[in-house]
């Protein structure tokens, strides 16, 4: 099936000055990566690569011949790919889990590590649960509050769970409710402690327990986080607005809640504080395939090749 | 609460040269409108005009200062409103259904009346079932080969019925089925009648009976049309291509489903014979917000503005 | 996995006169026979056949020691199956395909051919589409007022599809809209139309677009339908009330949604008239795993059986 | 609207040796009682009293004359509506919040406090949350294992926000992800504390957020508790099904999921242990109208009047 679903109109190709490349264009989060860059003022889609028909074969040698090369490649497929197109000097990002916690490549989770992404042409772009709480709990784990171990609780669409039909993502094994997987021991747990331990200073064990919920798009988590101190609910919003005031694709909402932000490279964050026990609750709600995927990598190649940092990723969520 | 669930970046606002005003700003189909102006690049939203807080007061005067009008008022609201706008000069799309059937103003489903709209200030937009059932049906209607009575089976999410909460908006109603409402009478019937005799040039009388759906968005119709002459599916798809091929918000596909276009100013129609009882089933996929209300609006508006017709209208639907 | 969710409480299964076998049990049309079974007064499941884990080998012997024997057999392995223990003289309900259109084999469509079910220990039970066409359709058929051909537009929940997973049970291919598949030539048009040729006494083509819709259990048909000669919906209402009055598992409704309807072994049925075209609009809902599969089965196998027709199938709609 | 959405078939109610009344009947608690009522072997459904038309008034009095009183009555209501039935002697079950925290009443989550229902004539029936949550900690409570302040996750299904439609039951406002709401401060925190402390000899404070999911019925709950001392997943699921092993309603289970439970008076548990934080992770799934509401008040009542605890809660859940 070709990618796009409807031809764009009145989209003048012939003003983009830089090529991007897909390697794995046929999953989920290839599909959205080509949907963005229909979109994108400067940057076009070159080569759409994958194994299925309608697409152009795997090849390093053309992705490399790219202004920039995005990987959606499994898990260990990765790496040797990543690695034979990082070599050519053309900046790679890779949506897969092979580099996360490889010292030589720049952890993409933008608003926390910017400076590294502009610094890098190697990213790994985050996993979708870990985007989603690590900005959640950054502005406590930066000022020191958190109170290791903490739980996080992630419910995501069956989106998530990528393209391949399996027992998992059949209708009637997902309707009727919410259910853990993955109890303990998710891949994305050390991408979280990693992140939270370079904003604290210090080590920050968590327990993080994914769910599955009946829908396709978004995703949610709840962070439970005994505090160091006191603190009022009026004192942490205050920090979280501080954080995130100046950036564009953070916002400190009331509401939490996926189903707003379909298609949007945004995450909307929430912090209420539990008095009773001194204990922070913080929410972050993302489109898993955009700032959990897709839209986050393209806003950290905006950032390598030098555009604009919101470049292509203006569109709203759908709302409803 | 406040439309955008975002804040738009690099977002050179200075640079549109024309304003939109929106009468009716807090219900989905006007939420949507200002989702989609905030991505158009000449069209910026002057005032968001509605009863609720955080909005504009309703007032005509200040809708007539901006270049186009944009009404999503409820039944019987929308005339004087849209009388005393219209009488200003300042164009008019009206997304309800009080100018429908005017003679008066133009009908703005595009595709199949597009010079009446360019050469009009005044638009009533389609209902969104009849948007949906009339491109499906058309090709057949120009070409004679309509024998009526015909069926149309319509089937919509709930943002369909509107903003306000109500039984049948109630998950709890809603899930676990597909069920038929106002299976007689429904007021989109006079619209798809008008066009379809408009396009056949005889009368076209059909029963049409719609359908909630457990869903938010999307809306598809299937039409049971006994042909006039035998035809094979090569030729009917045919015909389809030929009639939708310039058009670029338009296509013929093998897979009609309202979840490929969410976001998307976009139908996917569909034609099969079934050759046993010589009966054409057409079915037709859109987003019931875009195109089949604030898209199609936008649309019109461009080209009432002199536009081009696709401007802001670009997004693909997000596929899953 | 094992059939039951939870365990039963004082359920004295040495109460059970008969005893009934599965084969096929672990697809989800066995599991609601096991689910039902569980319930039933005076049957007890023997043996659960299948060639997963924790059941009971496939075997015809084994099945032909029960007092009534289920199929639940994939299209083709049921005929070989079904015949081996139909020579035994084990009554045989076979709920798929292969025998629905055999002379040899009472086609149980219960309320409409309920003396051959009675008559005969060979029953194939009716597809789930067919069982809710041919109930909306049948008083119509019976008074001779239907003017073929006839459009039917079927919306079945994805458990429809088997528990098999595939691209069209994914989530993510689901939601957000309703899509028709196989929009000619289904294989239960060849039932509808057979059943209703023999309530009408002569031929009555009918056109069949089957629909996925995006949740797990339920199914609505709308039938349109030409009326020989004019009738108000008063008189078409009284018809169906006459017809179906006696009938504990079908009664005449104002609002016709399988989603009342989960879990019972009910069938809903409106009918509507479009006076402007005089076409009759009659609608059926049922759970296809119930009415539509296992639920039928049982009420077939209770009259092969000469026990109560509704013995263990007196569990209401979940409702929401 | 009537209450059964079909017909019983050979219910011989004369067979019924009690009665049962409901006040507020028109609910979806109500209906539930109602629901499962049809089918109790022994206690027949005598009055459905309720505002609505179509029920019966409102009567303490008639009420009384009934073997036992169901009361699902906004809060607030049923204090003044439950003394007066009390007064009388005739045994209530409370389906509200009033009485849960009152020393006079018996708090009915019978597998934890079976003897105090069997001793009481006044029953007030937990929350839903608290009936998952506090089902999920028991057996580490009473083992002492417990390391408060705990975090408790819940995600409930819309049917729990009851039948009067609102903003947050609009399927529109709740497709496309889960959200929290009352972050803090739930109504359900001070019954599980109460509980938790009863069963653990000490204070258990928790912090808890509720989540409303895509879905109609069906309630999750995961746990995330620090550990007193070290514990391996086969010691923790060991005392997990030592404490459930003789519970006919509650198993322990590997998969969690509400879906499968639906219709069903039963609840799933899960234990996991995250051994890097000594961190136990305990989930349990429910029906929140079953063995959320209306099921647990029949086991309820059942004991109160001396009958088999499953009576009439024999159904097993739909599974899909």
């Amino acid at each position: 099936m070709a990618v796009p679903t409807t031809r764009p109109v009145g989209h003048d190709t012939g003003a983009h000055a830089l090529t991007a490349g897909i390697a794995g264009a046929s999953g989920y989060a290839g599909r959205e990566l080509a949907r963005i860059l229909a979109g994108h003022p400067q940057l076009a889609l070159q080569t759409a690569q994958a194994r299925s028909e309608g697409f152009d074969a795997l090849s390093p040698e053309a992705l490399a011949r790219c202004d920039v090369a995005f990987l959606c490649l499994p898990h260990g497929a990765s790496r040797p790919f990543g690695e034979a197109v990082a070599r050519t000097g053309t900046p790679v990002v890779d949506l897969g889990s092979d580099f996360r916690l490889d010292a030589g490549w720049a952890y993409g989770l933008t608003e926390l590590f910017r400076q590294d992404v502009i610094e890098s042409r190697q990213i790994a772009n985050p996993g979708c649960y870990a985007t989603a709480a690590t900005l959640a709990l950054a502005p406590l784990a930066e000022a020191g509050l958190l109170d290791a171990p903490l739980a996080i609780d992630g419910k995501s669409g069956i989106s998530g769970a990528g393209r391949e039909p399996t027992e998992l993502t059949h209708v009637s094994e997902i309707e009727g409710g919410v259910q853990p997987y993955t109890p303990t021991g998710h891949r994305h747990i050390a991408e979280i402690e990693r992140s939270l331990a370079r904003l604290a200073g210090e080590p920050v064990p968590v327990t993080f327990t994914p769910h599955y919920a009946p829908h396709s798009r978004g995703l949610e988590v709840t962070c439970y986080a005994r505090l160091r101190r006191s603190l009022t609910r009026a004192e942490a919003e205050a920090l979280y607005r501080a954080r995130y005031d100046a950036e564009p694709f953070v916002s400190v909402e009331e509401r939490v809640h996926p189903g707003r932000l379909h298609g949007a490279n945004a995450c909307h964050v929430g912090i209420w504080i539990d008095e009773r026990t001194q204990t922070a609750i913080c929410a972050a709600a993302i489109d898993n395939l955009v700032k959990g995927a897709a839209g986050q990598a393209i806003q950290n190649a905006n950032l390598v090749l030098g555009l604009d940092e919101g470049a292509g990723l203006t569109a709203l969520g759908l709302g409803v």
